[in-house]
This record gives C-alpha cells, sequence and structure tokens, in this order.
C-alpha cells in the first residue's frame, strides 16, 4: 500500500508511520514530493488494516496496491478454469446453457419442464428448493420434498441439477442431490455459507450480490477458494440501479471485466437481470457477445401460473428460439454451444481462441 | 391489486383476467377509461403473486394497492412499539445509545471500553464475537471467547449487551450472551436467519441492507415478526451510492419515512452510515434531530490498533462529547437522552409527544 | 391517472376529489374496493400535476396510467424511424457506425482518424469541437477552429459530422459544420438547448444521462420532438451506479427497452459506457446482440497522447477489428453492418425482420 | 499523481513512462516495491491527463495525489467564505432561511408568499421565472414577467430574490431581478452556464446535480470561481439511489464532508431532497444538525393548487413551525438563526465557532 501524507505532516509522524509499516513486517520506500512524502509499504499487505494507518498523525490518504483476492485473480492461474457441470464443462470455448424454473412446484411441473428444456439443447436443469422470498407472505419453496423431485427429474433427464442452498445446516442435506450448489445474491455475503461450501468439493455457482462490487465479488468467491473449493462459477445477474424500468440493470461491463480479473467461469442470469421475458433473449445474446460462458435461464410452461417469479420466465419453445440465437452469436464470436447432452463433443472442443476483450 | 388493460385490450381478455382474480379468493371492480379497462382486485391480496396477472393476455400493468407488510405498519399499531434493553426501552420519548467497539478483541480492551462508554451515558454495549469481513484474510472475530468476553464485560458494568449473529446455528449460543441480537446488514435477508430469530423472545436490532429499500427493511422485520418475535428495532446504517466521499450514504429521510409507516422504533448507525469517525458526531446529530430513537455507534480507545473498522471508531473522550451534543439536540427537538444506567428515570419519562414529521 | 384513497377517508373527501379531477375536464370512474376507494381520472392528463391530487385530503397515492411521453411512443408510430446521417440512415435493418476522436485536437489528427475511421468502415466521424469538462483547468476544446476543422475532413473523405454542442447560442454555428447535433449526456435535461435544437431541422443524437431513467430519456425526446424536429436519434452511454470497476455501467437492459418503448432509432456508445478501451469491443459486439440500430466508437491513433478520453479510445486498427466482429453478430442477429460510404446498398436493404424482444 | 507499473513491467517501460512524466514538466521519484515499481509524478498536475500515463505500457494503474480543485478548497482559504444575500450574510454562524414557491405564479401568488415568509422569519425568497421541466407538457415558468413580480415583491417586502437561470443568454436578464443567482441540479456541470455566471459578480447558489459526487459539485464551484466570482454557495439538494420512498435521498453525509473540504457556505434543500411534505422538517432539522449553513425551502399557501412541487411544499404555517424548531436546533449546536430582516443583528454576531465535525 501507499500512504499518502497531508501537506504539512511532521518528520515525527512520518517516522512514527514508517516504524508502523516495519512492525507489521512490511518494508519501506520513502518518496519525497514537492508537496507531500509518500511511502511505500512493501510486501503483502492483503492481511494489514489499511484503516490503522489511516489514522495515524499526519496521514492523508492510504492507496491499496495490492489486489485483495489472490486465489481468484489471473495473476494466481494463467489458464481459464474449468468447472465441470455433469458431463459438460464450463469456462472452456462452449458456453454452456442452464435453464428451468425459480421454484420447484410439483413432479409434473418440474419432469415436464426437465424433459423440454433437455430437448431445447439445455445441459442442466435448474430449480429452487428452498426459495428466499422477500415476503413471508410468499411461497417459501418445498424444502426437501423439492430436492427428492430435482433428483427424479435428473433420473429422468440425465440433466445435472442446480439448486440453492440458503444455510450452512442445508450445505450437506442440498448436496447430496445437487450437482452445483447455487449461493444466490442476498447471500453473496453470507461468510459462514461459503465458508461451508468452501469445505466441500461441489461446484459452486455463486451469484452477485444485487449491491456488491465486482470486487466484492471476487472477495466472495476467494472465500470458497481459500477453504479449499477450486470449483467456483461467478455468475453477473444484474445489480440495483435508480432505473425502474426493469427488475435489475445487467452490468454487461462485468462479463468482459471478470474475465480479464479472474480465471473463473463467468455465466449471465438474463431472468433476474432483467426481471421480464420479453427482455431476457435479447439480453442473453449480449451475454453471448460480451464473453459468457454460459447462461441461466428460468423456463416455465404456464408463467402465468408461476408461483414465483413467473413474469421473467420464458415458455419452453421460447426457450429453444433462445437457444437458436445464442448459437448464431456463440459462433459469430468465435465459440460453439455445447453439444446437447448424450451427443459426442467434437473432436477438438477447445481451440483455446476467445474473442479479445 | 388494480390491474391496467392495454389499450386494445379484447373482452375476452377482460374476462380471463376478471375469471383469474376471482379463481384467487378476491372480488372485482371494473373500470372503463377513455382508453383502457382498469380491474380492481379487492381484498388481501398480499400472498397473490403479482407476476401471474402481467403475464395474462392483455395486460399492460399491475399496480399494488396494499402495502406489502402488515404486523410491522402503522395501520397494525396505533402505539409505538418500545422494546427493552436491559434497564431502558427503545422507542419512548427517551432516546437511547448503544456503544462500544467493532469487534471484541481481548479482555482488557472489551472491559475497557465497557468502563468508559458506560460512564460517558451510554445504555447498551455493542461489540462483535463473530465478525462478517469481506476478506477470507482479515480478522474474524473471537467467537465463543468474545461472547464470554461480553458477558464478563455486562457483569462488570451492568450494561446490556448487544452483539452480531450471522447463522443460524449460532442463534441459540448467541441468545445466550446477548441482551439483543444484531442482524447484520449482509444478512438482511438471510430469511433462514430471519425466521430463526423469530422464534426466539430476544429483542432484534435489524439493520438495514445496503441496497434495501425502506419497504424491503419493513418486509424482512415482518419476517421476524410473523414467527412470533414482536421485539424489533429497526437500525438504518448507510446505503450504498454512487458517491465515494464516505463508505456510505446515509439515509436520513429514511428515519422520518420509517416512523410515519411502522411501530417499530428507529436507530442510526453514523459510524456505519458515514465510515469516518470526523463526521460521525454531526450525522448523530442529525439523526436525532430527524426523529431516531437512538444511536448506535463505534468507540475503541486505540482506533489506530483495532483490529476492524478503526477509521470510523470514536476515542471515549470524544463518544462523551458526542453524547454531550446529542442530548442538547434531543432536548432541542422535545426529547431526553435516557439516563444513565442506575440512575431513576425521570416521573413522566415519556410525554408522548413527538417532534412532528 | 388512478387516484388510490386512504383506508379512512370520508366521503366528502373522495366528492372533492371528484369535484378536483373534473375540474381538470377529465371524467371520473368510481371503484369500491374492501379498504379503500380507488377514483379513476379519464382522459389525457399528460399536462395534469399528479401533485395537485397527492395533496387532496384523504388521498393516499396517484398512480399514472399514461405514458407521460406521446410522440416518442411506440403507440404513436408504429413503424421505425429512420434518421438519415449523411448518405446512411440509422433505425433500419443495417447498423450504423459512428467513430472519431473525443475531441478534435489538430488539422493533421482529424484527417488521419478520419481517413482511417473511413477505411475501416464507418458512416460518420464523430469529434467535439466544444467539449464540457469536468475541470476547468481540462482543455476545453478548440471551438469554432474545431468546427472548421471538422467541415474540411468532411470535405477529405465525405464522412458526415457529428458533433455536440453545448449552449443554444451554438445551435446555428454548430448546425453549419455538423450533419448530426449531438446532446451529450450533461445535457440530457438542458431544456433550452432541447428547446433550440427542436426547431432546427437536424438530426439529433440525444445521449443518456448519466443518472436519467429510461423514461426521462424519452421525456427530453419528447421536448426535441414536440417542437417540430422529428429526427432524433437516441444514445445509451452507461449509467452511474456504484461499481467502480469501469467508468459507467452499460444499460444494456436499455436497448431492447428502448426499442419496446419508442420508435425512434437507438444508438450504443461503449467508449462511455465503459470508459476503458479493453472492454468496448465486447460491449460493443454486446450492443449490436441487443438489438442496437448502431454505435458511436471513440477512435484516436495515439490515444496515449489525447487529450481527452484517451484510456477509452481504440486504435484505428483495434476499431477496423471491432468493426469485422460486429458485422458478425450482426448477421447472427439477422441483421448488416451498412455498406462502407461510396458503395451501394444492397437491393433490398431492410425486409423489416428485425430480433424479437 | 502515483503511476503503478504492472508486475512485470520492463525497465524500459520504467524508462518511457519517467520521460513521459518529465516532458509534462514534472519531476520524477522512483520507488521499487517488492512486486511492482511505483513512480511518483512530483508538481502540480491538475492539467495533465491521468489518462495519457494509464495507457502506457507496462502502466497497472494512476493515483492522482492532489485533489483536482484548487480554489474551493480549504487548502486555498483557512477563513470560511461568507456570502452576502441582502441584508445578511450565508457561511457564518447565523444560520440563513430562503423560502418561496417551486414557481411565480401570479402577482397575488408570490406577494402572498412573500409576506408569509418574511413574517415566518426568511431572509430571502426563493421562486422560479424559468422552470427546467422533464415534461414538455408541463409549465414552463412565467419566465421575463415572473421575474419583474418578483422585483415587485422584493420591493414590497425588502426580500433579497434568488431564482435560477437556465441558460447562459438569460444571465444577463435574470441578474437584473436577481440577488442570487440559482443553478439547477439538472445544470450542475452545464459549462458555459457555469462560465457565463462566473464572469458576473452575482452570489451564486450551485445545487447539486442529482448524480454528482461531491467532488463533482467542488469542480463545478471552481468554475464560476476559476472565471472570477468568489461568491459561491453550495447547496446540497439529494441525489439519486435505488430508494424510491422518497423522490431523492438526502445525503446527509455531504453536509459536514463538504464543511471539512471547502471554505464556501453550505445550504441544504430539504424540499427536493425528500420530495414530500411531511418530511421536509425533520431533514431540516437534521441538515442543521448536521452543520448546514442555511436552508432553502419550498413554501406555497396551497399546495394543492401549485403548477409545480405542490407535494414538497409547507404551507406558510408549517413553514413557521419549522422556523421555530430550526431555531431550537440551531440553538443546540452553538449557532443562531439570523434575525428576522430589519432587526438589528446582535453585537457578535459571530465568534467563529461552530460544532466540531
Amino acid at each position: 500500500m501507499l500512504i499518502v501524507m497531508q501537506k504539512d505532516a511532521t518528520p515525527q509522524q512520518v517516522e512514527n508511520v514508517v516504524a508502523r509499516v516495519r512492525s507489521q513486517g512490511l518494508s519501506v520506500h520513502l518518496s519525497q514530493g514537492a508537496e507531500r512524502v509518500v511511502i511505500g509499504a512493501i510486501g503483502d499487505d492483503r492481511s494489514v488494516s489499511k484503516d490503522q494507518f489511516m489514522l495515524l498523525e499526519g496521514v492523508d490518504r492510504v492507496l491499496p496496491i495490492l489486489r485483495p483476492y489472490k486465489l481468484a485473480s489471473r495473476e494466481f492461474s494463467d489458464t481459464d478454469t474449468q468447472v465441470k457441470i455433469g458431463e459438460r464443462e464450463v469456462g472452456g470455448n462452449a458456453v454452456v446453457l442452464i435453464a428451468g424454473p425459480c421454484s420447484v412446484e410439483s413432479r409434473g411441473q418440474i419432469l415436464e419442464i426437465a424433459h423440454a428444456v433437455r430437448e431445447a439443447g439445455a445441459h442442466a436443469l435448474r430449480g429452487g428448493a428452498y426459495k428466499p422470498r422477500t415476503s413471508p407472505y410468499s411461497f417459501q419453496g418445498l424444502g426437501a420434498e423439492g430436492l427428492e423431485l430435482l433428483a427424479e427429474a435428473r433420473a429422468a433427464t440425465g440433466l445435472p441439477i442446480v439448486t440453492e442452498v440458503l444455510a450452512t445446516e442445508q450445505v450437506q442435506q442440498v448436496s447430496q442431490a445437487a450437482d452445483v450448489l447455487q449461493i444466490g445474491a442476498r447471500n453473496m455475503q453470507n461468510f459462514a455459507l461459503l465458508h461451508a461450501i468452501g469445505e466441500t468439493r461441489k461446484p459452486a455457482l455463486l451469484k452477485r450480490g444485487m449491491s456488491a462490487t465486482v470486487e466484492e465479488l471476487l472477495m466472495a468467491a476467494e472465500y470458497i477458494l481459500s477453504h479449499g473449493n477450486r470449483q467456483v462459477i461467478l455468475c453477473e445477474r444484474g445489480i440495483r440501479t435508480f432505473e425502474t424500468a426493469t427488475r435489475n440493470t445487467t452490468d454487461i461491463n462485468a462479463v468482459p471485466v471478470l474475465k480479464s480479473l479472474t480465471h473463473l467461469p463467468v455465466l449471465l442470469d438474463p431472468s433476474h437481470s432483467t426481471g421480464l421475458w420479453q427482455f431476457v433473449t435479447p439480453v442473453a445474446r449480449a451475454g453471448i457477445a460480451a464473453g459468457a460462458d454460459g447462461l441461466i435461464i428460468e423456463v416455465h410452461p404456464h408463467p402465468e401460473e408461476a408461483l414465483s417469479d413467473g413474469s421473467q420466465s420464458l415458455k419452453p419453445e421460447r426457450f429453444a428460439e433462445l437457444v437458436r440465437q445464442v448459437r448464431a452469436v456463440a459462433e459469430a464470436v468465435g465459440r460453439t454451444v455445447a453439444p446437447p447432452l448424450g451427443q459426442p463433443l467434437p473432436q477438438e472442443r477447445d481451440n483455446g481462441r476467445r474473442p479479445a476483450f
């Protein structure tokens, strides 16, 4: 970190800061400007509180130099991490599609959707058994029964299951049914949960919090990674802004920004990031055009009867059309959509080429 | 709710919506405008998905009429709820002050601060044993040991304890040490945790999420209330905006807005809402001037050595000055600061008068 | 508009509101709910102050039904408006590309860039003669001399000129040099300027303000349209949010949202919406994938010497690569990039097809 | 500024940056860290583009050290600037109150309000003759006639006039009628207008843009100051956030933050910062408690008939009550409310004391 002293800082104050830097095991480089002294603290200061220095007499500002995450950074790993979701891997050249209802509502519903999205080309089934709902009066999910229905849908279709875990005490139970553990936006900084998932060896799909910066998303990933679980998939799902025309604002910039900062795969969830089914397909296309490694899409055969998120759910036939359009865009940017389950992977499925960003 | 049909909706589409409204147990009032039909759905529709209606053919917009919370609303309770924090009650005419360090760091530290803030006039001691930290490399709190030290500080000073609970599995343990269970901003929509705390009978201090609307804060309170715990204290602690001069933006409007919408007591946390100790006192004064029922303030004897949040912590002597200034402002708006612990309450401690807003 | 009365509104209060509605030339439809009365005010109420009604005794809320803009809305015009930029039209099937430096800096610079972007396939040249700069100490543009240099660049390359007008008194002067008058983000609600441009017959390129909603952008367009100038092009250029990894947040949702609400053409400016050249190309691809009718891109041969906005400027060869990538994406979504200037338009250049959104 | 090189920057790249720094007339201090080189550019770099450096090969980040404003900063002037508004000065110990309608609507209206607010203790009359309105269909102000009515109100009551100027060509005309030129939030970065007002010698009341940072507000003030007009009053009027319960979010932090950064006086406009009359008085109290030097308040005798901003206007009797409450709060924080016009100033009207922040 760099510590910028105030214009009128005394030599004694500078010396005091220097001593403090050294006491943290860091070495010091002093730089005397025209108006101010700048003190460079040299070494890995990720665990050192910057606040401490801000409060020392004579200090004007403290500027961090190192990014606060390490394992998630591109500097840690040159090659893109690929995470298995059933038969397919996300993070390679082939785009992966996850689709399904917001909530598991009934056996009939989840089986109908599972067959439909598999038919349309999805590579995994999403569906919530435990649902975080803003209102205590809204449908809260089927819980354990929902997990069983998801397992049944997997058995029937072969689709791996992506489902949300809401609390540490659910991790074990959900891990039995799920192929990928989803951490919802509201739990992105539920550090107890991140810790618990970091101790499993299940792939984790970490959604960006609705007011989390890209850096905070990477710090949340770092929690999981630093507890030993290296299979982390990031997901942009829209952020909260002043705009009310859509439920959230898709931060499309975050896609290439994340790809430049981290080796982890990056998905887009255009269902939540728009909140309105009419805009899901164009924003899905945009996500792939911007370099996302896959999409997670809400699909419901009868959105007007859905117990949650109906207004952002696509009907199966519209999802099939989305897949067609996304495939065309993926090819336009030098990628493919991963083949449907059961079909062989192309010989050379990843030539390492990727759109420059 | 009101369902506004599109300009060119057909009679069949209107009929279809009407049938759906009736099937939800609601009755219907039709209103034919110059350009559009508006369908009023009459009855308590809090558990009815608005999305369902948005998706019916011919529907343009769905406008909710009822507020989505009930138990938290002023319509539910005419009189202000007062919640006990040890000897004192928050939500009456007398302003309550909670103070202490961000984290419990050591026996010496917490005892020193506890005595100092009690001396200065605080009515409760705050301090984190379990700490949510953005970075996995930062100090994570002393955990169970921290709870014991808080209990010791209570025994030594008589100050009731306010401390954060991070996960459902901690609720029981923390409840033994704490007089008030704090739910942090990052957990405001951790519904499993809200549910668990709703089943205790401990006072809960619910902090607003950094991107939560006032309505979402009240919905989070509704989770706790609807599970039977009626002792909920709300806390504005700053929201996330584009402004970077301070750590958060104090939404001072939220104080009178909340007081107009709910009967629950409302605190302000100027330490987090500014993030810089220099601005804590003026914003504390502003909070009381705006009608807050109390304050929660970070105090540390050596902020430059604090393991967390040093830059927003007041030294004890500055906290004592804050208490003096806040007392003057409280009196200027027709209130008082509650007497220090041990001192008798004034004869008529609440005349029910309160600044109009 | 709909006027929702309070739960306990008296019949006298309802009558009072009804009388006020009628006095505004609107008719009334009364709807009696279980808990409340709702009064529908029927007729075109765009010029009626909603505030007036909010303040009447017994009123709880006022809900607008009509969108506040008229001429800009899809309901006003079924067919997409196409606006001429020199030889090309924006708003049809063919995507239009505008490129050039942030500021005109010198004769050599603008001529070099003009030739380079024309070579790469741009259809118009952008470049600021009058520059809005946050700091009074920054380069403020060459002014009248810059306009002359732009005219010279047009003469040399045939590229039509897009340049910003900052103040009403510049409108006439800039109109002589420019083919398209640009209204910058900071002036989106400079109503005097919108009015003045509304009285010209020059195409206007209206950039979204950095904290303007989509609705406010359309209201700003309505100012220009309602003064008689029907040639308005809208431009998403990023909004201000809490995220600091990029200069602005590209609101990609706004592209399909605007296309659904208005018949006016919609451009994306990925240079400003990202602020970092590394992310301009992927976000440009995303814009076209989402349905934008064109792009406006900052190009500079020596960005590290640019007097403004260097960090978001592409070098000419990178812009040429952007054009290639954008062409592939445009074709993937059923569109084309308009042919370079001088080349004939394809026989059937617009079949009216357009990606569904 | 400090230029942080990438981890793997070559000596040649470092040399190249050093040369560029020197070519800008700055001197260089090199700092070799464990992982990176940091180059300090020493001297006044306010007019040097930081972008230039970001783009040089091997550069990771550029960190500004100097604040970008100079004349507005506390470092430029130790003593608080006091700006005359008629007989009173804003920026001293005594709080100044400006009140009046959003728009001048008629002779009767403005005279009635002027007398009422003077009676209640206001020191200046606000009122718009030229109105910036989001919709072209809304009332746009009386223009020149409004200015005449304001002049008449001044003659009748002695109240100095604060009124908005929307465009450079209005500056001269408005200056004749106005004692203080108001620059509205939407024009905070209308640099042509700032420049023009900077060349007058009229006090300027500069409102913060709805998405402007505190630093950008100070940069806008710097435009006026740097053109020679040193009488600038800043005004916090609420910023745009995700919260919809109020029209804007009052950034109360900005009050003490501005007072710490600048010597210019700071007002609060709780009418716009809340948008709802019910919350104007508590937020006005908060503003004074936080250290604001005055308030600007919308008052209308019949808000339900106001042609603009009715819902945030106080009736005169409520304004009188606001003045009483604000006086109590001002005294609680060691200040006063300036005496009503015509009354003598107290002997020692400013002892320089001011609440610490």
